[in-house]
């Protein structure tokens, strides 16, 4: 891999994924892990190396990542006393916090409120400073749902009209829109880990084909969608009908709390039903997904999958699938392999939207219409972009 | 699809897979029911149409199909009620019984005794007769799994210390490998679906070569391997490395049955095991594989998996697949899917190892060392033949 | 058993547990199946003999129990033969249909309106004449659920108040009270097998009280919250803490359309909410229950729990449950058990609530105020209640 | 509770369990924990108190318990430093190592052999030294399961017969019995935790009532038997009929291990299948248990079982349990209560088997022959020894 330094600029750089990023990182840069988890360990292509990475980005709690690290406990007590003093001088960026689109999240690590074009200015020095000690830089947004926004308001149609709206100060821009607005000004590849309507809209595709900046999205594809992607191509291959899908996750740390918002919550079981019907080719009639905080948990996430499958002579079978895994620990890894990703397309001059991603996505951002979702075929589609 | 009448011979027709078949096809005929679960349906290769399908075969067993499907309890009362009256029309020829290689199992319906060549001859008969009536003719075995054989035996290792063995009526050759045999001696085609020791002889590779006879096997990937070699993969491509596999099925057919016998349930799990090293690229430590006859489930069968998985940091995770699915439901479209892809194999004049069935066995033959278990890799390759 | 012929009379007869309740009765006339599933079968107590009982009932759907049956699935081809010439004698009377109180199921049968003293003036005078063809008779309540209604309105709290509300038409009162109401001034004794508010009201009570007529109810125990009230009396004596429980339910048939309306659904989620704090002494903190109308179950019903509890050390551990059940044929025996127990109670004298059948329901009535939900416990009391 | 010094002697004290109940006691003594997972902790009785109880035992390892509980990792790292000091002055005495009973396990702290009644006096020197320093002193047996020994054996038929053994050094007589002898001649109560053959065969029984010293066995309740124990009579009080049951286990601590053993693991096999069908009433004609030895859990267990049930109208239902939980939390506590329980029982005079104890045992040792099962049964027996 390169020596070339990249710097990660995280929106939500205190939660548990972003915590657990920079702490993997760390971990990695000692020895003390190996690369389990990361899918492109083995990639020969020019991606930069993970042991030069280093973090950087917003939160609208002010704890250091050592701190924040002991409140997520996402750490072994070995591990957490190795690499302390390094995740201690990660201190978050005072970040945006509008309670019109995320309610339940309180914190004091505000940006002063000074209009939309103040906040831009803002975000935009930040990463004029971290990107001038790395040798490249890439923003992902790993905060908190926000509240479903609408991808068709005419405000997000064009650009004009999007900076027309930022003039105006207009209530429809959310947090991670400014964000995505920021990151591409600066020139900097954005990548979007959560279901919050940011770079997807045409505004920012506009923007970011324009400047030449590299975008993807939306929402990691962690647990339960992944499993989701991987089976229901299956069984389609199998000619076996798919009658109902049940779906049920149990979560229990902030972002829990977050989608325990109604708003929140509809916007991320919108994106996990649409997924379904476009691999299978048919609607399923019954498919049912439901997402619930449930505190003894912690960070650990659990979903519980019922099928019920039709095959041959319209005999009915059902299949379980039971998920007991932990948020943090999946959905790091592919945050850093997207930034990787970014910057190699940045490297490569590719910009506007990279499809080549959808791997790493619920909600793959596309050219066209058509996003795909059986994971082998995205897997696929990144193996020939990666050796391309 | 073409109007070719395709004849298939099944050893061990009247066991519940055989009879499924029969059944399925003769309700696809009426329009009683539609082609959900048949994975080629929508294929667009000269394959014979499944309407124009039609059976005979062997079984220890003398009972005619209708018989038969009212013991196997696989079709619903209207179902029955509609072509009970063709299923009665096909009534087995006599099966070659010997306990040696599998003594769970006693009917009466044996051919008479009286040395390997003489068997074979027998069945050659049966299947002239038969191919007269068709425009083209398959074997496919389904009868219940032998005890695990040698494949290293010298017997086995040449045609021609394999016909010395037939002419000394050599207690080694196993039933299997006589239907093989005969059916390559007739040209026909030949598929096995079952873990027995057959055409995956090099024997009997040689003589599928030298007669230009298409060949394939073994073991139908139905149920709990069908979900492994999604799942291992998936795994792998997300760098998560599997650190146990516990995978535990019951079922309470004659199957079932036949494998309470522990020498051909050694033969089973073997099966089983090597798949999913194969397929990850390292060993899994602590990989457990147990199979039991349980009666109240019959023809049913039911899998459960739990799988720990390590990822980033070293976390632990776990995934369980409870998997509730009908044996011969699962079985019969594909060994019928097998049927056709080895006539058309025959009609393009590609005779010896069909390797790219492969997606339909748990034991890919393969005509180099190294089988391809990926589910989603093998479904590619098939695709491209078909399209070729 | 007694030699007394039991009359049941079942609002809502046409449903699948109403029909399964009278099929099973022929059945068991018939020898066709034996007493399994039915908890008293083996009983000393001067219980009415099942073979004696015979069914009659309202319903909104007009079909007689043998189309019932037909509809609902619930009989297998060879019962269905050997008794729709009985079932199809069973027509049900004509019910009282508000869509107030439920608004999703729309039947034609209806009693023609004309206010609360008309309504109950036909259902006694059903009521009456039933009566007299029986040595006894029984009202079960076995209608969808309605909307929830408010056991605290004033309307419910004497038998005064409730009367002049009858004589105003109240829109308060429910179809469930109507019933109640009529089978009590008949003297025929009236078990709640739903979660309706009904018999449970100050008003009936007291009715019953003055009248001597018994009742029971509400909310039969059949499937999650049966397993829920053994296992966590089991864990408290354990002394192993629960920090959560989630429960999921999913189901297919009519009462699980009724449930998707949204009120009648908060009705049944209270009860099974409260069951289980009250059962351990403490509040469940995280305790979600989730029921879902999932068509491709039908009658079938599945109930998904997970429970986290907390031993020695503080160390947690997870008990999964998943109960794969059928809704009739575990409600349709305790159904029936229900009836013969007020059947005795009856013939013992002794009117008003009959506590001692808890063991049958979610929400058992009291007469005081702290209902016992543990399974063992309530299944000690009804044995020495039908010793005494 | 009293305050009252009480002793107990562990066979085995450095494995995952001792080690537990030592570092519990610990704890408790320090508040650091409640009383989560000690189902006497609110008796009444006059039981010796928990923070009063001492440690001592005999173990094949020679580690202290500080570094016992290092390699179990049964403790947090807050709990691990708040008592290593403690725990460090807790050493083993030496055990017996005989491979005839126990091959996989190897430890260097051995009893120099010197023949049974050699060993017999070193064991009584260990306990009568402990017994000095305490108010009160027990036994408890928590060794690895030994190889399936035969009770029928002459040998052990009566207590003159088994001294002839002794003098005989004969090689029936095993460790397990070698430590309850040396109790019971100590005056020293006696629990047997593990399977092993023990104190239940007659001459030892005889040499309790003798001596009057309680003793009780064997093999605890902790897991799945325990679920099995709740669930059965459960299923049995709504006469739902058990066709078939399925259960297997898994578990990677060093029991685990020593049951890899096949005889060993045949004694635990067969404890657990005798149980279900005492406590049904009937054999349950598919019954399955496996327990396996598998890593990845460590000390966890994780039972799946699958409970085939037929109900009303001969219909069948399915009902799936899945334990993940931690042996050595469920077992210390209850091996902890045996202790304070048969101390007491000493306290009150009364010696022999102790049966109101069966609660914490799979296979309850009886005065008479046929032992109860199910859970709230001997709970309730319990309860009311205790309140006598």
């Amino acid at each position: 891999m390169s020596k070339r330094v990249l710097g990660i600029a995280v929106v939500g750089i205190g939660g548990a994924v972003g915590t657990t990023m920079a702490a993997g990182i760390a971990l990695l840069r000692r020895g003390l892990i190996d690369t389990t988890g990361l899918p492109l360990a083995g990639s020969e292509a020019a991606l930069a190396g993970y042991k030069e990475i280093v973090f950087a980005g917003w939160d609208l709690f002010p704890d250091d990542l050592a701190a924040a690290a002991e409140g997520h406990e996402v750490l072994t007590y070995k591990q957490h006393v190795a690499i302390s003093d390094e995740l201690a001088q990660i201190e978050p960026w005072p970040a945006i916090g509008d309670p019109r689109f995320l309610s339940v999240i309180e914190g004091s690590n505000k940006i002063a409120s000074g209009g939309h074009r103040a906040v831009i200015e803002q975000l935009r020095s930040n990463l004029a400073a971290f990107k001038a000690k790395c040798d490249g830089a890439v923003v992902i947004n790993l905060a908190s749902t926000e509240k479903l926004g609408d991808a068709a308001d005419p405000t997000f149609a064009s650009l004009a009209s999007f900076e027309s709206a930022l003039d105006a100060d207009s209530p429809a821009v959310s947090p991670a829109m400014l964000y995505a607005y920021a990151a591409i000004a600066e020139r900097v590849p954005y990548g979007n880990f959560t279901p919050s309507l940011s770079a997807d809209i045409p505004a920012l595709v506009e923007f970011a084909v324009k400047m030449n900046v590299p975008v993807a999205g939306k929402d990691g594809k962690t647990g339960q969608t992944f499993i989701k992607t991987v089976l229901a191509p299956a069984l389609r291959a199998r000619a076996l009908h798919i009658d109902g899908w049940y779906s049920t996750n149990i979560l229990g740390n902030r972002d829990g709390l977050a989608l325990s918002n109604e708003d929140s919550l509809a916007s991320k079981i919108h994106t996990k039903r649409s997924v379904l019907d476009e691999m299978l080719g048919y609607d399923v009639e019954d498919h049912i997904v439901d997402i619930r905080y449930y505190r003894p948990r912690g960070d650990d996430k659990e979903a519980w999958d019922n099928i019920d499958i039709r095959g041959f002579l319209g005999r009915t079978m059902q299949l379980k699938v039971n998920f007991l895994c932990k948020d943090s620990i999946l959905a790091a890894p592919l945050a850093i392999e997207i930034a990787r990703c970014l910057d190699l397309a940045a490297q490569r001059g590719d910009g506007g939207v990279q499809e080549q991603l959808g791997v790493f996505f619920k909600m793959p951002m596309t050219r066209s219409d058509t996003p795909e979702h059986a994971f082998f075929v995205q897997s696929a589609t990144l193996d020939r972009w990666l050796a391309s």
